[in-house]
């Protein structure tokens, strides 16, 4: 069990009044608990919760003009087992729930559908558990963590042939791996120690053996020590601030530190 | 109200043994009855049916091998009333219920933040209802229906430059352009009469003045006479036969008349 | 020594008057030597033959209407001897002439620049003719040779994430891998008996040792028996017909005999 | 007659041995006379001028290590006269010469092809001078001019969708719009006053009755006042300093007077 407390602080102007939509709150889910938490922010226009992507965790909208601010913090108590992912089982796809079936589809930026030559080429011989392994020692071999490589349009097959990115971008590449393999695999944001420089983070989920299994492609993170916000097809789904408009993000602090 | 009776005829060919996901029954949902209906298959391994995108309808998992052959019959009543797209009001998005806040963000094929700057240059001035017209009438008139010039790799920005495409790319470009200009969007595979070539028909469907409006930017059918399978982000979500492994289609009909 | 004997025959319809680019004829260069040739074809407006890439070889303009056959028929001597590409040296890259420095960048459908880190992690240990023998043997055996998978938009990326397609898509992938590895490349159009089915073939060259080499990656023809028609960036630079306007092709025959 | 001081100073830092390829040099060219000019640089290996694109301006190959600086001071008469390019006449594609040409196809950041279906909706009534100004007028006014919104991936289909970039996404659509309406078309790399920041310049230039001719659709510079470093199809092929290995850039700094 690791207790985690968590501090995110952001800092917007909004040159116009605008909608936005935040997800940074710890969703309620299996393997963490909230012992406490609080948000607070600049006052704004109808600020209301709606479920987030798959019934887990929520977002909020509301609207907001000029400068804005908001604190939010948790302490959160993660009980995710550790588990040793090649020894998983794996499922026949026709036996699939339907939730996990959405997650076997082609996304914004994990069009699986391109690499299914690559999947039958390098890892015809592995299956469920031991493909779910050897994707991510793949993805974690071949590809090299640089900041300011990618950007808001790079897709897998972009971080495919670049080998290097972000956290986004490992997890991209193993997701859309995984889908071509016919592992289901969804995107989630979460919170963790020892990101460096630290900031939230983007790890890969896959259905395996009959339940979501986080997996970090960089190494960064361990799943006992993630605290999951939200989830989703890939990043354009679990974005921490959508917003329909202009908007200047002026900072944004987080702080993860083990209680 | 219009009754349709329907029929779907699929005779595929797996060398090997596959697991498939066939969505052609349609939904159970808001503005259709099904009246009467039935699927009958080869038989198969597992036949299994799982909730589909949004819980509107379902998808069924099956494994098969060798010769496989299925018919679908159905009579519905399509209840869906006509409706004045141009005068819905617009709705804020901080007022987005939850699943409609899901179809506001790009997909695999409605990369919608790649038309921002084109919604922003051309239909700033519109909103709700009178922007989604705009949006119809802007395909509408913009594109040509042409078959044979898309394929499985062509997205809503690749329709956008070629100007010409069949009702999938119509309707990848009406969801596309919707969501840049906020308004959720999402695609339905629907069963109407007068598609030429008679086939599975493919169309937008815009949230507006709280509920989901069938959009046909092709103009081959009509919302009042359309009999909804199944929804999703894009075509990578409604596909009608997705089958992990090889497959040959030997043939597919449909036929769908006023009874 | 080869003797080849080759025709080729077009019949096109233009609906409107067009003009068009023709390269089909034989080019006078290294290796080959046209013992006799003629190119008939229907009247047209303006026939003009123009230097092609390179110098290498022409293309033929001309405004035609209606219906348009021609026929082009040649005798060529091809005495390229045969080359070991594996013992050639490797020139640095400062010491290449203005022609072979021009086929390092990236072009329409080799976008070496983005094969810069496969290159890096895959062949970072080879130079010069190895390197190049390296490249052709990772495609040859890395891809299928599928028709109908690639169209006229498919790019080397597109083909080394799809590991499939023709002539022009194995060309493509050693020409973009050969300039990120830092030889200059190009595409040629050639005619070379045996391939199947019969038709202008394309295949890399790559400039090593101080002269261009050829390479068929398909395995499909030899060097010693090719007739090389004219070169370019890759398959935008040699078209074997480019019409401005609509045309239709109503047959194509290349017939190509050792004599 | 406009007479300009140009100084180019360039700092690079290359951490292995690389070879180089730079070209800032003025091309004696059409338009323009080179009054006085010197190069000096950190000693290299090899120093090599070769012929550029067209045969137009010169490259210098040469191999370098460590810390490497350059001057480049040139005084230059322009002596281009001004042109109204909406009064020249077009030119029947099949009359054109062979360099010209080349120019019609499409590149690695101008696919032209991509943009025959948006020419053919919006300017198929123009043809010639009158086309390449409504191109040129169209680009001016759709796009803004932002820093930092492309990079060196970014294609003329790119910034067709995004409506903002900088003098090279400028030139890159004018260039792909003009390809596709039968206009050949390439980029020049420039230097003139009053580019704000100063640095080098990158513009279209036409083929219009007879003669290339510079067009800039950021509206900076005026080809009466324009010193022609080089030309290309893109940008690919214009770099003023390609190194086959890795570099760091230190500074770049560019002068442009009125003598």
């Amino acid at each position: 069990m690791t207790q985690l407390r968590i501090t995110t602080r952001l800092d917007y102007h909004f040159p116009q009044p605008s909608d936005c939509l935040l997800q940074v709150e710890v969703a309620h889910g299996p393997g963490q608990r909230i012992v406490s938490e609080s948000l607070s922010t600049t006052p704004v226009d109808d600020f209301r919760r709606v479920p987030a992507e798959s019934g887990l965790g929520t977002r909020a909208w509301f609207g907001a003009e000029g400068s804005w601010q908001a604190t939010y913090e948790a302490e959160v108590e993660v009980t995710r087992p550790g588990v040793d992912l090649a020894a998983l089982p794996a499922t026949p796809s026709r036996l699939l729930p339907g939730d996990a079936t959405s997650y076997l589809m082609p996304s914004r930026y994990c069009q699986s559908d391109v690499f299914l030559p690559f999947m039958a080429s390098e890892f015809a011989d592995h299956r469920g558990g031991a493909l779910a392994e050897a994707i991510r020692a793949w993805v974690h071999e071949s590809m090299s963590y640089v900041s300011g490589t990618s950007d808001a349009t790079t897709t897998a097959a972009d971080s495919f042939m670049a080998r290097q990115g972000v956290c986004r971008d490992y997890a991209h590449v193993v997701i859309a791996m995984a889908r071509a393999g016919g592992i289901p695999a969804r995107m989630a944001s979460v919170y963790a120690p020892d990101v460096d420089p630290p900031d939230l983070h983007a790890v890969a989920e896959l259905w395996l053996d009959g339940l979501w299994r986080l997996v970090d492609a960089t190494g960064m993170a361990d799943p006992s020590e993630m605290a999951v916000i939200g989830v989703g097809r890939d990043a354009a789904e679990i974005s921490f601030m959508t917003v329909m408009g202009a908007a200047e993000l002026r900072s944004q602090e987080v702080e993860v530190v083990r209680a």
